[in-house]
This record gives structure tokens, C-alpha cells and sequence, in this order.
């Protein structure tokens, strides 16, 4: 959510206890199950290792009142796994949070700030 | 920025190029600049390695107009260091644009997203 003209990150992070029960990599890695229908698929569209992904998978299906992610076993590469009702609406209330933090652009502090940053850093001036 | 009861946590990262110019750890840094007149004892203060705050320091010198941070060499120890005017005042829109990102924990989307998630994670249900 960076836009080069914009050169904002805004990042939200929904904590459950000590874990991140959403937050941008968890919400992506979602949308990207719910379009490959796979852990395995979903996690290599994203460039994320398989093993990450299963991590963040087991922390959000612990985190809610109910699984985010469901998976069903089956051949030798395993079996499916798809995105639960609670998880797209969860996914869905995220992306509309995200989508308000964004409005602080239009703020005079935001305009303030984006005046006075540069472009790009300036080089050391012994290197 | 997180608080026990919300539960959100937001993080406001300002690009130059490729470079972070402001961050929750840069503005946490310049807070303590202040208060200690010195990097180390900045850097002591928020539990920060020397070595970082400065890299810190370097990349916010050379990412807006002018440096946010001016440093006087000294003794042994090397010298003072104070927080710019332009330092103060990116500080300051910087604190009061990542309140108005709290304003997104008025809205339903986060309601509904709270009414979902869990105080803590489930266990295993093999651990």
C-alpha cells in the first residue's frame, strides 16, 4: 500500500495477546488462499516460503473466535485449503480499516511533512 | 503506540526513496535527542544499540531539507547532540498525523473486527 507519489506506509496490525492476529502479510496471504485455493499456491504467488505461510496460517486460525483458513487433506502435495466466512469478512473489514488510515494523507500535517522530505536521500558527503 | 484495550497497533512509515525519513523508532529517537542532548544518552534511554541510533540519525540527516539532528563534537565521549527546528517541527506533524490514524478506531470496521478477535491465541490442540 505505497504508492511512489505517496510515499506513505500505513500498516495496521490487530494484535491477539503478543500475536498479530491481521495485519498486511497475514491479509495478502489470505486473499492470495482464497484465489489459488491452496497454502502452497497461495504462498508462492506471494513470494512467501511455505513454511511462513503455514506459520501465519496456524497463528490467525488461533487468534479468531474460529478458523480464518480451512484444509482439507489429501494427495501427496496435500489437499486444498480455502478462506472461512469469518476470514473474508475479516478480511473484508481489514482492507476498510486500511482504506480510512489512508485519509490522514489529505491532512495539513501530512502535506507539512511532504514538503519538507526529499526525494531521495542525499549522498554522505565523504562518500 | 499500542494500548492493552485496543489492541491496534498503527505504524506511519514516511519514504524517501528507498529510506524510511519517519518512523515510530526515528520519532521515538528524536523524542529522546531532546530530552538527553545526546545520542548515546538517547540511545541508552529507549534501550537502542549506539550503533543504531546513529544510522538513524544518518538517514534522517540526509532525507529532508535539512538535518533533523545536529551533533557538536566534544571530549572523550564525543559531543552534544540537539534536535533542529526543522527536527522539532517534522516531530510534531509526524506526532499529530499518527493520531489522526487513530481516529480509525472509531469506525465499525474496527468494531466488527474486535468483536471477532480473541484476548489470546488458542493453544495447540497438540501442545
Amino acid at each position: 500500500m505505497i504508492a511512489p507519489e505517496v510515499r506513505l506506509k500505513l500498516k495496521a496490525q490487530l494484535y491477539c495477546g503478543e500475536e498479530i492476529a491481521m495485519g498486511p502479510g497475514k491479509a495478502s496471504l489470505l486473499e492470495a488462499i482464497e484465489a489459488h485455493c491452496s497454502i502452497s499456491g497461495a504462498a508462492r504467488a506471494i513470494g512467501m516460503s511455505y513454511r511462513r505461510a503455514w506459520l501465519l496460517v496456524d497463528v490467525m486460525n488461533r487468534c479468531w473466535q474460529s478458523p480464518l483458513v480451512e484444509t482439507s487433506m489429501g494427495g501427496a502435495r496435500g489437499g486444498g485449503a480455502h478462506v472461512t466466512a469469518l476470514g473474508r469478512k475479516v478480511l473484508s473489514h481489514y482492507r476498510a480499516l486500511e482504506m480510512q488510515l489512508e485519509t490522514a494523507t489529505a491532512s495539513a500535517d501530512w502535506a507539512a511533512l511532504v514538503g519538507w522530505v526529499g526525494t531521495l536521500p542525499r549522498e554522505h558527503p565523504d562518500g
